[in-house]
């Protein structure tokens, strides 16, 4: 079942001829969830995105199935429940890709804390309860001298303890692409490079398709669905605006979430590590070991500049780099340790609050919801009551404790399927899945499915079988659940009786999943590349024939993320996969030379070399 | 040991004449829980009240020593713990007095909610974990039928279930009231009715005692003492004001709580219920069982009028009436229901931003702790720049977002006691114990103590041995506190044998504890008293002669609460007291005459007749 540029061709002449059931706008996390379950349900299922899968948001991530052990502190306890129960389904469905991680959690005695020693405990044990975490990943508190055991470099100077508990890592570039390779397999129609332009109706106003452009040939055609959804993430206000039916306001609020990347011979963690920032600003810092480096973030800015780049500035480095400074006082670290970078939007509902209940990693202080119409107007007379003289400071604090209780009691709407996501149907039959945390997707795919069934049984007399989401694995993902290390080892195991090291077969295991054994079969018939290893080898010829790798990009930052944390290494190989690329796609030279600069580039945005050029 | 007006002008004398190591000023649970632990340390110990004991606040809170769950709600998991764990040490020392409760706490599903049916037993289990409750008292859900089986008069609309969870009943006038008697039994000199006019200092400018003035006899006179502390509650700052050296800022901000009681042929709960108002500010009210009656409250409003005659407005009973008939819409309560009324200050600190961490009962909405200058800033900033259209109502909420986990997350200043009170020392050396819980009092003065033991032992010399204030019974309570049901029991039958009713015995064994033996061996040489029955006769007898009871109000609504739960008698039995009183104190007939003008006022103004009357 070959996914690549060779099958291209053959899945846009589909698109154009076929009648779908479904058709999603967007190829990040939210659309490849529902084009994946829309598949298994045997309903003839489309998908277009106008960049790579999971390029413009969804490759952006923290990378962790983060619990949000810090919504405990507003005792949102459903939230915790949901998205810890959520993320097991999660394991379950790619258990190649989330990995339990422990996490340190610092306690420093500074004003404004988000936990003492003593609430990080009952914080904890709350969170091991809701997640049903006991045994070897139960939490436990360690003492000032065991966290500085532990990571040695970190500021001793009012340091109280640690909080150690059970957090997931993840890879969200990979999560997506599984999750389209599955689709594919399951007869999904999944075209990435493809660009909506129009939202097409039928004659009586509704939804019947979308006109939309091949951006690889610049050919424009009509995909006919009966039901089009829209899972464009930061992108879904402006695929809205394609609808010249729809009138309604703005639903996306965008904040940037900036990463950075150094060597881990310049920070040093032993595992992942959460603390507060130190500026009293009530948002917390990760700072994540991967490989041979170390990464922090993130920032938590509006965001209102091109969706298509969003960009880390010299503000954002800045700010991260005072706090991880403050944090470890001997690092001293500066732009010019910085390796690799990446920024991302949050598709945050303005709805809520513009807060990330379940965005990709959480920031914000205390609530995330939003605050009535009544409530808001109650803060503003106040406000100028106060400014006028008419009432006093403390006055103006119980109208905030009320706002605050208010705000923190308040329920979620009925229409949201999973806190922070929304499923909404315009006039005109548009579906519309929008916000939510990453962890989420299979939840609101579910639900999206769920509005299509109903819809495809009342206006097209179509009877739908739902398959059980949470038992439906990604590609890459089919073994038993419950023994990942046997399975990584045994498919490692593959890899080195085919000749390759351990490191490098353990590594695509590690990647690949249940495909390992598929890619180190390519052995028996395929040699090392110049320059490349036989594994890199492999896993390149792989990903082209089965991943729609269409450029180096595709597979050096998302399809691997050597980019982000192989930053010493990527000058080494980046001429030899284009070169190798160039073989495969019989690329001419002016080709192999735009995808150089391509990649080039990619690599300069990465390493910040604007910011560190003005830096000079 | 007799505590009474034979023994009033022997502790005036002393007053007069000893110099005392410590002087109490004010004379509700703060001062009282001083005196104890102070005269048990064997320190010469003083206690001024202007009023009878615990009249002015300490006989005027919620009645309940309530854990607090409404605080887990902020995650505020320190203060809960701090909280149910004082509340054990109080039944150990004062075992007659917190009774266990279980309180029935009904989810609603409407907007703010302060719990669902998810979250009331998260925080119930999280509670009980704190507290060490297991076994009978352990918290459960309930489902909507079981609910409207226990009170079939709430309104089902809406109704998911309820949580039922351990709290304890409180008689707040009677826990002062046997600090008292403690203290006075170890050696200290209690005396209600005497007022602080000055605050005295040496030649250095230190406090070195306190002008007085006798209400009673109007005679004014210095008391001498190495250690003056305030301890008047919410007339912390009239007293600091008798200090001509002090110039500091106001430190109180009163809110008024009023609660009202009516028949529980009018409205029957069966045990104590804890609701959400229904009206969205964030607020809860108690309904609860006593007796035969059933009370309710409390208001939460600003107070800034007369502290020693805080009022019932109409105001007032509007809101709780508008609260109860919501919940219970069949009852239709009016104002010609409420047979007893009070209202009464909480203490809060303006520090604490006017809320009530540790008040007699709980409030406002989340957070509790104040603001810092600089957040506060930046809302006025955000809320000015949303007028001016700068920014949106999002960036406000941003703002307010941040402010809150800055504001949940503040760590209490090191000063302070217990959570929500504060020690503080002024440059003369004036103390004052302020703000906190009555459930804290213990902990409070414990505080005190240590301070008082470190200045006696710095400035006069002496070495002060601390007794142990978590084993320091008070009066009444000097029995097994593990064993009190069979302690009372007893207490009962030996009532009984003396020929009294087992309801009164009962009743007498709960007032008055492990001193209800010597109340009953009254009977030996006492008759019952014109139009009392023996039991009321030897229950008056004993608290004329051992509590400092001196006036007919004194004793039907502060030592027995007469007045608010018995309304239906009160008028039956109020003329034999006076009678009785008259004889025991050989009162003449204007002061006959003016005891029941006083009685006859307390009674109308507990039975709102004012406002019954403007209603007519």
């Amino acid at each position: 079942m070959s996914f690549s540029q060779k099958t291209c061709s053959d899945i846009i002449n589909h698109l154009k001829n076929d009648q779908l059931d479904v058709l999603a706008i967007g190829g990040g996390i939210t659309g490849a969830g529902v084009a994946l379950q829309a598949a298994a349900a045997h309903l003839k299922t489309g998908l277009i995105e106008m960049q790579d899968f999971a390029e413009g948001t969804s490759s952006r991530s923290t990378k962790l199935v983060h619990g949000g052990i810090r919504y405990l502190k507003t005792f949102d306890v459903e939230v915790v429940a949901d998205t810890v129960q959520e993320r097991a389904v999660v394991q379950g469905i790619a258990p190649h890709i989330p990995r339990p991680k422990q996490m340190i959690l610092p306690i420093y005695d500074e004003p404004e804390a988000t936990f003492s020693m003593f609430s990080v405990k009952i914080a904890m044990d709350l969170y091991d309860k809701l997640a049903n975490v006991t045994g070897e990943f139960a939490n436990k508190v360690i003492s000032k001298e065991e966290v500085l055991q532990l990571e040695p470099d970190l500021d001793p100077h009012n340091l109280l303890g640690a909080g150690i508990y059970l957090d997931f890592e993840n890879n969200d570039a990979r999560l997506v692409i599984e999750n389209i390779k599955q689709a594919a397999a399951d007869g999904g129609l999944m075209a990435s490079h493809v660009q909506a332009l129009q939202i097409n109706h039928n004659e009586k106003g509704q939804v019947n398709g979308v006109h939309v452009r091949d951006l690889l040939t610049q050919e424009e055609f009509d995909i006919r669905a009966k039901i089009v959804i829209n899972t464009a993430g930061p992108w879904s206000d402006q695929v809205r605006k394609l609808d010249t039916k729809y009138h309604g306001s703005q639903q996306i609020r965008p904040t940037k979430g900036v990463h950075l990347v150094v060597d881990d011979s310049k920070l040093k963690v032993p595992t992942a590590t959460y603390f507060d920032t130190g500026k009293q600003d009530g948002r917390m810092v990760f700072v994540i070991p991967r490989f041979n480096k170390t990464y922090f973030g993130t920032t938590d800015t509006d965001y209102q500049g091109d969706f298509q780049h969003p960009e880390v500035t010299q503000d954002d480095v800045d700010y991260l780099l005072e706090i991880i400074n403050r944090r470890y006082p001997h690092v001293h670290l500066t732009i010019d340790d910085i390796e690799a970078s990446w920024a991302g939007l949050r598709p945050l509902l303005s709805a809520n609050g513009g807060s990330d209940y379940n965005g990709g990693s959480d920031y914000n202080g205390g609530t995330k919801k939003s605050i009535s119409e009544t409530s808001f107007n109650q803060l503003i007379k106040a406000v100028n009551q106060y400014q006028s003289g008419k009432i006093g400071r403390s006055d103006v604090e119980k109208v905030l404790n009320n706002l605050q209780a208010a705000q923190s009691e308040k329920t979620p709407s009925a229409s949201s399927v999973s806190r922070g996501s929304s499923l909404t149907v315009d006039d005109d039959g548009l579906l519309n899945l929008a916000g939510g945390k990453i962890t989420d997707y299979r939840k609101m795919a579910a639900g999206a499915l769920q509005k299509i069934k109903s819809i495809l049984a009342a206006d097209f007399a179509m009877q739908v079988q739902l398959p059980d989401s949470k038992k439906l694995q990604v590609a890459g993902g089919h073994f038993d659940p419950t023994q990942v290390d046997e399975n990584i080892k045994k498919y490692t195991q593959i890899g080195v009786d085919k000749g390759l090291s351990e490191a490098e077969a353990n590594k695509i295991a590690n990647l690949f999943g249940s495909n390992a054994p598929q890619i180190f079969a390519l052995a028996d018939h395929t040699t090392a590349a110049p320059g490349l290893s036989l594994g890199e080898t492999l896993a390149l010829h792989y990903s082209l024939d089965n991943e729609m790798t269409l450029t180096a990009v595709d597979y050096l930052l998302r399809r691997t993320n050597h980019i982000l944390f192989e930053a010493d290494t990527i000058d080494q190989i980046k001429q030899p996969v284009i070169d190798e690329m160039a073989r495969y796609f019989q690329w001419d030279n002016q080709r192999k030379q735009q995808e150089t600069e391509n990649l080039d580039k990619a690599i300069q945005q990465s390493q910040l070399a604007d910011l560190k050029r003005q830096d000079d």
